[in-house]
């Protein structure tokens, strides 16, 4: 079975979009025997400092997401980047093996150049396609599941573990990009991404109440005939690609079942589609506790730290 | 008393150039009761094959050079970089200090961006000085003995230390550069640096013989009258200093107490100065054992894994 890196900021809780882009991926990956590491990626946040007040706090908050999304945490390791310094020592061969044009090359880097110049990248940013390839590479990854803007940073990890293995002899596994094909939710304002900050998200933890209020206040059209054409109605098209999604079912044949029956009658389908999927979901979150969560996280920092020093283990003996 | 970062690069034996450029300057500082690290800065020669085939050897090699020219192995912290995982995790909240902008005016890279494109320079060299703040803000060094040629990396770990406390609060030493003001020896061919790779080194570890054979191979010119004039005559003005340093005397008395000598004569005096002068250090070489320079360098490697890890810690609690 292959092994599998996935992981989130521990930026603040996961909603519905999250769940549809990524989590509901990894369950099933999970349930297919997939050995997944999921990193708590908490590095990425360190100079955020709002978000570092509360990075303890939220990572146990997505611990939590995971584990009521249904994350089994005897078979899947969750790790906090923070608690795996080996990691970071795998930056100094990896940060050999790529040259400043190449880190250039980013999109990201190129645009944040273009437009303010050269001091206003960092460090950090210029060089973390080359922290990814760490979290990536350490634990041999086959299979990283990424959305198309992650393309060119995956394509650099590759690139360094060909590199190191053409170099030193075979340690790493050069990892496929595992293309999620999942549409995009817009957030209920209709703007292109749920966000919690927002406002315009369904949080995995909202209440029923919260979610009809919510989901009450979406944007829809004049239009009292409802259809689904995301290019020409994205706000309604939205809400009931939300619905079909946590109904399982296609989105055209929901939008004909409510016919002509308002923006009404489709954010009164939206709010019970979502509280029925979420029921389970809000069921297994009642019975967590925060001693859980922290066992968790302790399990899976302990296994991840074996598995990075043992692959540090070998780059050292490849390298000597 | 100051807490001081020290340390070499393990790429082969230490040469006397290396004694009276930074070794006497340790043993002086250790006796004066500094806390002394000194790192074998091993990840440097990571990516270099030849060298990292003897990468061990040459660790040892180093703590043997040290051990033999005085140093305390029971006041002074020895240790290997690659030992202390710890230190590459500073590495993260450091690259979020500086620009992209700033680490470009390194000279090093400016010099080989000019010469062979973006492409021949490595991430790694690109952020060379912040792995270097990282060596030194670990132990929270006060004083860090430089060259003039290292001053601009060295301003890059203080910009790192102070942006830290402004941002963060007070975790980290502004380390002071201590310049050295000793001379530079040439090689024994008159080029402008000893280099054990060229022969044209004294190592610490030469025998009686070997020193005789590369001291009357020693370039000089055609004035039997010998001077102390580094600047007209370097040749036999270094063979001069040789001595001098060996015997801790003035470099012109020297020069005329051989006056007319010529060089057979010079080189008579350097190879008896530089052997006493050796004698000592090799008699205290002759009493070490390879268990030995293993139990320095695990107990160093300890101690300053210990460090980095309190220091870690405080930064840490600092972000949180």
């Amino acid at each position: 079975m292959p092994t599998i890196l996935t992981g989130d900021r521990p930026t603040g809780p996961l909603h519905l979009g999250h769940y549809f882009g990524t989590l509901a991926n990894r369950v099933r990956l999970q349930r297919e025997g997939a050995d997944l590491f999921v990193l708590v990626a908490d590095y990425q946040v360190l100079t955020d400092r709002d978000v570092a007040d509360r990075l303890t706090e939220h990572a146990e908050g997505l611990v939590a997401d995971y584990l009521a999304a249904g994350i089994d945490p005897g078979a899947v390791t969750i790790f906090r980047h923070s608690a795996v310094p080996a990691l970071n020592q795998l930056m100094l061969p990896f940060l050999s093996l790529v040259s400043v044009a190449e880190l250039g090359r980013n999109p990201t880097v190129k645009e944040e150049i273009g437009a303010s110049g050269q001091a206003s990248v960092s460090g950090l940013m210029f060089t973390y396609p080359v922290h990814q390839a760490a979290d990536i590479l350490f634990c041999k990854a086959d299979l990283v599941p990424v959305g198309k803007d992650q393309l060119p940073h995956q394509e650099i990890t590759r690139t360094i573990a060909r590199r190191f293995n053409e170099r030193y002899g075979p340690v790493f596994t050069v990892p496929e990009a595992l293309l999620s094909d999942t549409p995009h939710l817009l957030g209920l304002d209709g703007r292109a991404k749920m966000s919690k900050s927002r406002g315009n998200a369904i949080a995995l933890s909202a209440t029923p109440d919260e979610t009809a209020r919510l989901v009450r206040g979406a944007r829809t059209d004049a239009d009292r005939h409802i259809t689904y054409e995301p290019e020409t109605r994205p706000e309604v098209s939205n809400l009931v690609r939300i619905a079909a999604l946590c109904q399982g079912r296609d989105p055209h044949a929901i939008a004909a079942e409510i016919g002509n029956g308002g923006a009404a009658r489709l954010k009164q389908v939206v709010i019970e589609s979502v509280n029925e999927f979420l029921r389970p979901i809000r069921a297994r979150r009642a019975e967590l506790d925060r001693g859980l969560l922290r066992r968790v996280l302790d399990k899976g920092n302990e296994r991840a730290n074996a598995v990075a020093d043992r692959t540090l283990a070998e780059v050292r003996a490849a390298m000597a």
